[in-house]
């Protein structure tokens, strides 16, 4: 609980943004799995500014630093403790920041929650922290893969544009420097798909593979809503136009021939693609003077400072399949133990 | 895990539709709370078909024998077994589909993960073994209400139709008799409301509030969205549309002047109302013949038998509302640890 | 926590001796066990009084009504809900005991952490709350045996008379009898040899195989002591005494000459039989006159009331099985995530 | 679970003794606990060789470095990370190592689990893996003391020679001299006593205060047995010698005029100290050669290399202080959910 998430492969969490280092410990890896390192910093890679046109250029190393668990180049079934030193982190930046609260940032709560908070930065309610996240779901991305199960994400919607349209790209790109213009920020929705999943995963009530999911995705910063395929949409459906139809595939196994269910029955995987949405708010941290209080209640006007991103979608693609690969490895090794 | 849920307020639960009883244990109930068990047994009654005009009126009797934990009115800080048992199954109804998948339920993906199923009715798939949530979530209720958390839900959209519009009710019967004559079926969203909640709740990284709500609202039967505030609209909005400015009540206390956060910032409540939505899809048994494949894989038509509900989403009420209450009361509990 | 046991395979228990019933959830039991509910409810019946001619004579029926999870048979890998009920428990016999504190009992205690207790016998603290655990041992052990697993136990010591000497019983039922007479009990030791266990079962660090067992075996009401193999004679050894050669069966498969490990080597098993002892104090209910204190602190004296075993520990022999069958089941189906 | 301890206060841990670092994430620290790390470090080091003139003088410098959760001198309620690096492991002393098993060590036992294991020393089953328990005990210390509660521990018999005997020290090191001259080694008891603990701490079933603790115990490397009080000798005494008698303290409150029971009934504190004994095998690399097998069952002869320690029990001191506290800190924070 608290800092750790999954049953039997899971990833304990440590760190704030402008600490020592991000880190964690990953449990439950089995052993045996041929582990790429170079393959794990590529993807903990992804998460940084500046890997697009449409996000920030700020340049952030962050080298996994993997101190267990590894052994000429395999996993060995203990424990994969890592570290990512934090660099650069400017606290002083944070100074005026120490007793007053950023609207619709957790400064307030963890105040609240804990008495205190480290003021430089969001502390532990850092997106940074979600670099850890990403550690974890690149190992356990290794091991999926090798099962056959490969997970990938794509932005469907920003700041109320979807991505089919074909002035897509031209329009965000306006939309971006618009609100860059006037200091303010937008959202998006990115979805996820999983291929190659067994049937069987997932638990038939509290754990349905749907509940954790949700989980793991709502436990995003930012993250406000999640959907399993049409999701929202089907409150405007009749039955009959969402129930899936089984059928039999050439090779004799038993399929469905449409996939209104996203791949999940009953809470346990029937075999199609998982497919499920998650929406982001638009970044709290607005560009422009802002009223707020500190801790004593009075009023004061917060300054923009720094340099802030308009738009991070894009950023929580790695975020969004590392939780993914999290969950899906805990429930293939969950699952190992249905039958006798 | 598997059949449980929270950490220090925890429901497990257990029973299949057709066996002799559904029923749980209730760990982590705080000694003290005086219980009236004329309550409990009144918002069991909720999830019963009849309770409303425009859901079914079939009778079923669901009272719930409390087996310990409870001792001269209050609890003991033991846990409360407790049983609801299943009466009337009809079983032989059952029959025709002992051998055969039906379309959008979980007999194939039971069957893919336990290598069998009780095929009676739904088993542990069926919506009956809800009634377990709601005994434990009442419990907790009772608790909650003592702390001034009170819980709260209404229907928010039904077959496509809002529920603001004056006409709502009106087309909302009009809309299930439809469907009733074509053998259809609906689903809808519904809205909860969390009152009194305290600053603090909820944990930073995993254990997010909203990351455990959606956790339990998804984990039941047919839950396909789950929406924080305004949750998918949150893509279509630009920061300064949906930031909460602080303010200073008169009281002195530290407020917002907006709550498009839903009473979650950073995970951790802020004192703000909680507001969610959940949406359900339509019913998966239509009323008709469907098209369906056996175990072997080979074609089959699946005869309507027995009778089934149009519209199941006022039923679910009391089960979000039950599981926000598990939710609440295990977060109350769990924050006590926060501080020295 | 709290009132749950084990990982993946897990019981959590309900129930005060003078409430309606005892009971629990068995939880990760696989789905595929043929299920014989005689030898279930065969084994329960072992921890009754009466089944030897060295403890009592009082008749009680612990039928153990299973209310889900089996069907036709066979475990459907969903949980299984169990209810014992109790009977004749004459609470107006305790009516003396209500506002004052039993000595070496729980009385005291419960009342410490909970505020207030269930006065009529033991409540959870009574040894009565182990007929769920031998409910679940019984379920786990059916499992084991299906894996060639086998576990037996015997009273290796008795009120300091060890069982290997000629005279053991004759002396026993003496020493029983004096104790009887001058109102006083006597305890024993246990010894639990498990057989058929395969290599790699434990966890390396927490999980030590070892480990799992002492907690399991130091829940149960009155253990005082776990040790394995020669336990706290390994502080008087050499080492050269104590350690096990390996060397290679006639099957080619790896052994040890020496089992002073007992089974257990870095907190896993090597394949060798599994030896514990687990030793009990006497019966805290002394059929004399005992002073003590009520609430409020004034002396009182307890008179002698119903009638209460002298000796009890061959009673235990199925809780000590029950509890290793519960652990070693659990870690079975653990090491099935051991490797990819 | 695997290598997690604690329910709300908990460690996770990591580290292979011949890889890169030790380490762990502490969770569920409370906010707010004044954090002195010169103090930590000091704890830590007692753990390390050449810390008496009995146990060997090799000089290991274990420099603790915290990474989160503590800001300011005072803990954050966020976990807190931290490693400890490994030096000068020369892993090459031990390629002989590589395909064969070491007598009584878990090389065997890891394989037969995992498929592989880091030949390089013992990996996770060295000793070294307790340097990650003793940091996280000393911040328990660090809040226990807080509260009043202290922890201590010292050996109370080696090679069989108990403690209180005049000549004990005398008699002792010429035990070690000689079995060093014979490449032996041997091992001994270890009492600790927990003093200032409230009534009430524990739970009543399967999370005894007892039972707990001696799954924390027996979780230490080389660990063999664990005794509440008087432990085994409680199969030997009559009820009457070891019940303890109520009565009232001058200040009013309710007290025990002896301790048999070591400070737990019924699984919960009744405010009297708790004392156990914890007893440790002696160290299994002998100094002399051993015959064994290799992987493919051949016998071959380990020849002794390096040098180890005849006599390790006083460095378990802090292990066995350090697991207690973190046994103690997580009651003392659940049991604030006892009552509402």
């Amino acid at each position: 609980m608290k800092n750790r998430i999954g049953n039997i492969f899971s990833l304990t969490s440590f760190g704030e943004s402008h600490g020592p280092a991000m880190g964690g410990v990953i449990d439950g890896m089995p052993a045996g799995v041929p582990i790429n390192l170079d393959d794990i910093q590529f993807f903990v890679n992804r998460r940084r500014p500046g890997q697009s046109s449409v996000t920030s250029a700020r340049a952030e190393a962050d080298r996994v630093h993997v101190l267990s668990g590894v052994f000429e180049g395999v996993t060995l079934g203990t424990p994969i403790g890592f570290v990512v030193y934090n660099e650069d982190q400017h606290s002083s930046d944070y100074d005026a920041l120490k007793d007053c609260y950023r609207p619709s940032h957790a400064d307030f709560t963890y105040e609240a929650k804990f008495g205190r908070r480290d003021h430089r930065g969001g502390g532990r309610a850092s997106a940074r922290e979600t670099v850890s996240r990403v550690v974890a779901g690149a190992f356990a991305m290794q091991a999926l893969n090798q099962m056959g199960i490969t997970i990938r994400s794509k932005v469907i919607e920003a700041a109320g544009l979807p991505e089919p349209s074909p002035w897509y790209m031209e329009e965000l790109i306006e939309t971006i420097e618009d609100a860059r213009r006037k200091g303010d920020t937008i959202g998006g929705c990115i979805r996820c798909i999983i291929h190659g999943v067994p049937a069987g995963l997932g638990e038939p009530v509290f754990d349905k593979l749907s509940a954790q999911l949700a989980y793991a995705m709502m436990s995003i910063p930012a993250a406000k809503a999640f959907e399993m395929g049409i999701g929202r949409d089907f409150a405007r459906k009749m039955g009959s136009q969402v129930i899936d139809q089984f059928a039999t595939a050439d090779d004799g196994s038993i399929t469905t021939l449409t996939n209104h269910s996203a791949g999940i029955q009953g809470g346990i995987s029937n075999g199609q693609e998982i497919c499920f949405d998650v929406t982001f708010k638009p970044v709290a941290t607005l560009m422009r003077p802002l009223p707020t209080v500190d801790r004593q209640g009075n009023p004061v006007t917060l300054q923009p400072g720094g340099r802030h991103d308009v738009y991070v979608v894009p950023r929580a693609l790695p975020i969004v399949e590392a939780m993914a690969a999290i969950v899906m490895l805990d429930n293939v090794l969950m699952n190992r133990a249905s039958q006798i």
